[in-house]
């Protein structure tokens, strides 16, 4: 069973009555169904009865409603309701949209709306450039998703994937202050989607893709790319790619071992491992070996298009035929972007010595940490409860603010790499170690430096706006 | 020349020499050139010179353009800068969208994102109307616009139209707490605008349609309409409507008239002319005459379709000829909503007496209020200059609270007439007068009373989504 957390914390309600023992007798209860008692709020006192708020952290719902069964089977003790915390922070959504000024007067309202406004919307009318200055389209981000590649959950569609975007939203105001819309598209079909984010364009400066399946994904990008002047990033592609190469970096230090030497194998060849095998060939990695659900990708394996034909094309140059666990023998890295438990400690005991494994599949890693710490010389996972979490979101925050603030029209390779560049860096060599090879989530200068990195090479590669 | 205001109001940033009298000519001059002077405020003493901020109402740019020249031509005064206030307050944008919550650690992102989220995702999947409880969908709206109508400007864009609609998101959520965000569409085909808004309708508790010019916007309406299980309303239609019969009715009183006996000339058949209309036919008024710029629309005048077709069928029995000069003899009510000046004095003479005369366009009214002022018995305008000012932020915040309150599905004919009234219910007996059968628009108690109104006749016409 999985550790009482806070994700999945209740807070129950509970009647006492006012003798000597009867909260003792609860906590001991909840203590005693494995329940982890976060905190004890007084609600109010009536009369004989004591009500109070009892936060528990429990391991899943199951769990949470087991202690609630042994909270009632206390005497003198009444259960008046029991809130999931997670669902309560939920209610009415996450987060809102609200005006930077109020408007108190007729003086606020004459420049905020009419008749103000109207001399904002011709001066825009007149020097159309101008929309990235006296619009929100400055510091504005559309997330689109179709819901069809929720987190682990799979095609859940775009209603259920609303809650994932707008913590999204939440984590782009937080880490990078920009302007973050939920846009969760009831179609799949790319050419539909492609055709309602184009048109939807102008009020946004940039498009962040989000939860959306290979290989439509690749197609939607694509289009978008070419059609529209404003950066367009698929987050699970390419944000991953970018964490994926700045913890790579990092661990190729560790081993004392250069990129340009490495065999690295990537499991999964669908969104994030395409970009991976994309971005650590940009990088110089020396051998990419990538495989898909019928074994490793090399040309004339079939007939490929797209994505898998650049793969095909550009990766296992020595057209090595099998199974993920015969690329690994000899191997220095092992890259998991595809589903729990597909390789096993075995399969990582053939790596070369020192090998590093990331095994991203969430909530279950290809390969647990556990089984491989006396194996592998650097572990990452996707996971909050190991060391060495590759999460996007040290990446997808500062490349757009970085983007926006440069005015870029485009996020190129460059920006990545240097996105790339300055998470590693932003481990310094004292702190290296094969347990630290990627910042924390919560290390603010990571958006910051990540921010700079890439305006710099936005201005480098000349494809910045002129705003005047 | 229009009055010194602050829409035009700029920000003259000076070096005065430090020696007596500098300020004192400075202010000569510039109220010498009919400048209006705000505020001035200190920036910074250096050494022998005094930096300050002068702001000043201009009547527009021309006006403080000249106002900045004689501010230049005073001895001892430098001018450095001169920013315009309304321009100034756009930077960036007017509105931000942020979490309700901040994400300060690990445990808020484990409630807000991974892994917390995924099991509101999956009640979604497995409970799909919980996305109207658990989403930003129970409090968000759409507002949508092409940019083909916007204010009194035209078709401008759907680029120059963002400030509008921002100003709009503004009003919502300070009238009503709603989240609104701007659509902006770059097309403006019908099936494309339709086809983009029902892709994004997912996370949209309701549907704001802003001006979009007729016809299609009553294509667009009527199709998302039919397609959508959310409030959807054109507020240039159906806002200024609610509002045109609010004022009606206090203005019935004032003049003693009933309105199913009353003759109602419209001028103009777009987008608000023909949703007053049906607003002032569903709710009993005697005789309508709508013209449109070939004069009268009756029924045999031509092949009309859609809105027109209605009129034609709906509206003047009598198949009355003319234009509008020619319908106002004899009537009671002027409700214009064309262009500017396109009745004169004369004609509102040739009106029954203790005529009411609402002319509408903006900025320039159908005829100017003071030209009629010994003839109309009640003047209503949409200027803020001028009293009974007739304003849709009257009502669409609070229809779209009372919508989203009470779960409705749509925005019925039946909500429309309870917001009107609940909105001419404002206005109290007491203070009725023919300079005020409309509130303010800052009475803030409006909006709730709408609300309040809107949401009863909701649970009334039994079209509420039950949540459970």
């Amino acid at each position: 069973m999985a550790q009482p957390n806070v994700s999945h914390s209740v807070t129950i309600r509970v009647e006492l009555s006012n003798t000597p023992g009867s909260l003792g007798r609860l906590t001991t209860a909840i203590g005693e169904a494995g329940g982890n008692i976060l905190g004890i709020d007084l609600v109010e006192v009536e009369g004989e009865r004591i009500v109070r708020d009892v936060t528990v952290l429990a391991a899943d719902p199951d769990h949470a409603q087991e202690i609630r069964e042994r909270a009632e089977e206390v005497q003198g003790v009444h259960v008046r309701s029991v809130l999931d915390r997670t669902l309560r922070l939920h209610l009415g959504g996450k987060i809102e949209v609200c005006g930077k000024a109020p408007l108190k007067d007729r003086d606020d309202l004459s420049m905020a709306y009419t008749p103000g406004v109207a001399r904002v919307s011709m001066e825009i009318a007149e020097r159309p450039v101008s929309v990235h200055t006296y619009t929100i389209k400055a510091n504005s981000v559309a997330i689109v998703s179709d819901g069809s590649a929720v987190l682990g959950l799979g095609n859940i569609g775009p209603h259920a994937a609303i809650p994932v975007m707008e913590g999204k939203a939440q984590l782009f105001k937080e880490f990078a202050g920009i302007d973050a819309f939920p846009i969760c598209l009831k179609t799949s079909s790319p050419a539909e989607v492609i055709a309602a984010v184009e048109a939807m364009e102008p009020v946004f400066g940039g498009i962040n893709l989000e939860d959306i399946a290979a290989p439509a994904c690749f197609e939607i990008e694509e289009a978008l790319k070419s059609r529209l002047d404003i950066p367009v990033f698929h987050d699970d592609q390419h944000g991953t790619a970018v964490v994926v190469l700045a913890a790579l970096r990092n661990a190729a230090k560790v081993v004392d071992r250069k990129l340009d030497d490495m065999t690295v194998v990537i499991a999964g060849a669908g969104a994030a491992g395409v970009a991976c095998a994309k971005i650590l060939n940009n990088a110089g990695v020396g051998r990419i070996l990538v495989s898909d659900r019928k074994g490793l990708i090399f040309s004339g394996r079939e007939e490929f298009t797209g994505a898998k034909l650049w793969l095909a094309e550009s990766t296992n140059q020595d057209r090595r035929m099998g199974d993920v666990s015969s690329a690994l023998v000899g191997a220095d890295v092992f890259v998991g972007v595809s589903g729990p438990g597909i390789v096993t400690a075995a399969d990582i005991a053939t790596m070369n010595k020192r090998s590093i494994v990331f095994a991203l599949a969430n909530p279950t890693p290809e390969v647990m940490p556990d089984e491989i710490q006396d194996i592998a010389a650097v572990i990452a996972t996707g996971r909050s409860d190991f060391p060495n979490q590759i999460n996007n979101v040290l990446c997808f925050p500062g490349i757009f603010r970085g983007a926006l603030d440069a005015r870029a029209m485009s996020i190129t390779e460059g920006m990545k790499l240097a996105a790339a560049d300055a998470i590693s860096a932003a481990v310094s060599e004292d702190e290296l170690s094969p347990s630290y090879v990627i910042p924390s989530v919560f290390n603010r200068n990571v958006a910051t430096a990540v921010a700079d990195a890439v305006a710099r090479a936005a201005q480098a590669e000349g494809i910045t706006r002129h705003l005047s």
